[in-house]
């Protein structure tokens, strides 16, 4: 007999996972390698090291070892906010009237907003082992900044970050966190580097995008002596570390003799979507298992449903090294939107790869309809979700409308990544009317992918 | 032998608790009645019920029946987000290297971003459950407007909220936030009620005050059919329902066999400080235990520290009920401070007469101290705490700072009633040495006083 389910599932803190789940490790066809931007050979270990932490360069190029052992000290730091709960949606559920049963993984009861703080711990760990004095990172809705400035000031390490300047003036209080936390806020593109310099040469009146704050943060983290970069998705590490998500998921189901027949996220550079689904699609790839897997993501941006499968640079100012992935161009820049945690050109090669091999469903939502979802989850869950999480709650509450019409009683699993605390001018937009819908044009696409690098492998 | 104690006490769902605790029921001196605002008599259960729901009025004169069962569609809401983690600042205590044990009562882990939610879903509530259409409030910081939205929202009631022109300008993010939930937000003074008009007459300039706020919510729920008006602190029935925090803390002690011998927690009307020291003070007061209880005021609204035991109204438009209570004077206006929830001119009864015996400490501390002391927590122990609750966090490490001086191992409890995400505007005052701390002389206080009503009893 099935257990009665609560609202709330926490598992104790013994039961918080003692190593991270490297998908990869589970791929037959495994992701294509990081290519060296200059020489376009595949990047070592030693050429990853220049850029990241030892054990960071290490974990990136890893696609042989399936589980990796967590260090005890990010351990306890998990501590502090996980395990994070998985929720019952039983008033959602009422209110759609479906006989759907909806579970979603809550990322965002930890002061940074979302679930950037499991890889920003760790990343933060791996600098202070090898002795550095600090980090340097991008961010542009400000949820990765935020993280990782927890995470230096837990270990006593300085942290810079880049923040697109749009964001940086149209949310100030974002900003604030991150000087509550310590660490230094340079708005994107700065004169303080010599890629910034250029980019404002070009384009004097720019606001800023996350291609360029990540050229920046590059740069300043090789001038700097005992610096290194950071990144808060794209990733291997970061999907490697992100796998704390599904892993809890999947034991509190477990406990329950819970089984989901669908698995929803938003995805962006897809940290949160690669965490969400690695225990689950671990076991697929075994064959033990078969789930229907959904990535979802902005109508505005969208690499999974209309971009190409194909090498490009991660970065506007093409000093990182380049990903095979699927992608709507380094040079494309997408619409204005209030998901800014969506607005990237490519996605993680892991998740490409899983979608080339039709393991992955990709959807693109329009921002409105996010929204309204979004309030609808807000008046009934009692979380105001972040404008990214939505694009997750929307395509959820589709899917239990169709069981509705069916009256399939599928078990749906979605990952709410976090909350929208800082995204209230985006609510007020759309409460008064005044939110659009932008959706890119076979033109805009073409020039975006016109541009990718000629590359024969 | 002492069990291991988890960073994260979690209780079950099955261990919420069933009951409210009536803390005037405990006391053998019982805080004064209130009285009518005209006639200057004890306000009967007949009296309140024009301006409370039916079984809220009743609740405010019981001072006999020890605890009050909650209705199970409460605790199903309360489900949503409770039990509430009762944390042990582990790295706090580390950061202090105090050999104190401090442990802490998060109840910001919810949309409305604070315990308000407790009482507000149980007003909603009965609100529904009399069959009325919505009801009215006033909200300051917005902590409590948010709390009322949402729990309206749940219940499908209309919510109309008079927010403080101030924090209506100031905080456009919560009145977004309310607006989510379906509420109308208007800024007070307004033009809708007369005794907006007249004020806004008096005082054209002016950006309004909670006590005029609570006036124009009064006057609106008694010209509207089906409405009636719904206050978040203060109120006895509001301490009542607060005493969840103060049970499930209880509950998760003795289930680690844990006793404190210091609590702590903020207090502006007293709702979270009533309700977080509930049962234990009930054990006190039956001879069982003792316990050290310290409630936190801002030196510049300090109304438990300098103010008088008298009766006095509950607004500024003195429509409202008299209480009998520590007070600065209803017509004593605080000086501006980041801490809006702190900023009221009494102290409900049961506090202030618990005060009067003796029962309860009362210490003012000045704002700069009071982020300082948040902003140590934040980086250790990763929650942006509201303004309002770092008042407590500033007298816990006080005391544990005291413990390291001594080297007693003394137990610490401290009620962490919010997170500070709406207030990242004086987080940056503070970060940019732009913050002043404003002490009422005693000529300020002397007028306020001035101003009680002379009441013969």
């Amino acid at each position: 007999m099935q257990k009665e389910i609560p609202y709330k599932i926490y598992l104790e803190e013994s039961e918080l996972p003692k190593a991270w789940l490297n998908l990869r490790a589970f791929m037959v066809r495994k992701p294509a390698p990081l290519l060296n931007p200059t020489t376009f050979q595949p990047m070592t270990q030693a050429d990853l090291a220049k850029i990241f932490c030892d054990e960071l360069a290490k974990q990136e190029i890893d696609d042989q070892t399936p589980y990796i052992p967590i260090p005890q000290e990010i351990v306890d730091f998990y501590k502090m906010y996980r395990p994070a709960p998985l929720v019952r949606a039983y008033c959602l559920e009422k209110a759609l009237g479906t006989p759907a049963k909806i579970y979603y993984k809550f990322e965002g009861n930890n002061t940074s907003g979302s679930h950037k703080l499991n890889s920003a711990i760790a990343q933060a760990y791996y600098a202070k082992e090898q002795g550095l004095k600090g980090v340097t990172t991008e961010t542009g809705a400000g949820q990765w900044g935020t993280a990782l400035s927890m995470a230096c000031s837990y270990f006593g390490l300085d942290c810079k970050v880049f923040m697109v300047k749009v964001s940086y003036e149209q949310k100030p209080f974002r900003r604030e966190v991150m000087r509550t936390y310590g660490a230094s806020v340079t708005p994107s593109p700065s004169t303080t580097t010599s890629v910034g310099r250029k980019i404002l040469e070009e384009f004097p009146g720019t606001s800023g995008s996350l291609g360029c704050a990540i050229s920046e943060a590059v740069e300043a983290a090789n001038r700097l002596d005992g610096y290194r970069y950071a990144l808060g998705s794209v990733l291997n590490q970061v999907l490697l570390h992100q796998s704390v998500i599904g892993l809890e998921a999947k034991t509190a189901m477990d406990k329950y003799g819970v089984k989901p027949d669908v698995i929803i996220g938003c995805a962006g550079g897809g940290s949160n979507l690669g965490g969400l689904i690695a225990p689950f699609m671990a076991e697929q790839l075994q064959g033990k298992e078969h789930y229907q897997f959904i990535a979802v993501e902005p109508a505005s941006c969208p690499s999974l449903t209309r971009g190409k499968y194909a090498y490009d640079y991660c970065d506007t100012g093409r000093v990182c090294p380049l990903q095979k992935m699927y992608t709507l161009g380094s040079g494309f820049i997408p619409s204005s939107s209030h998901a800014g945690g969506l607005r990237y050109h490519g996605m993680t090669s892991t998740l490409s790869e899983l979608r080339e091999q039709g393991l992955l469903e990709a959807r693109a939502v329009e921002q409105t309809s996010v929204f309204a979802a979004a309030e609808q989850f807000a008046r009934v869950e009692g979380i105001l979700p972040a404008p990214e999480s939505a694009h997750a709650i929307r395509v959820a509450i589709d899917e239990a409308m169709k069981c509705k019409q069916t009256g399939e009683e599928k078990t749906i699993l979605f990952g709410l990544t976090g909350t929208g605390y800082f995204d209230m001018y985006a609510y007020e937009k759309f409460h008064d009317g005044k939110m659009s819908d932008y959706i890119p044009t076979e033109e805009d696409l073409a020039k975006g992918i016109a541009g990718l690098p000629k590359i024969d492998l």
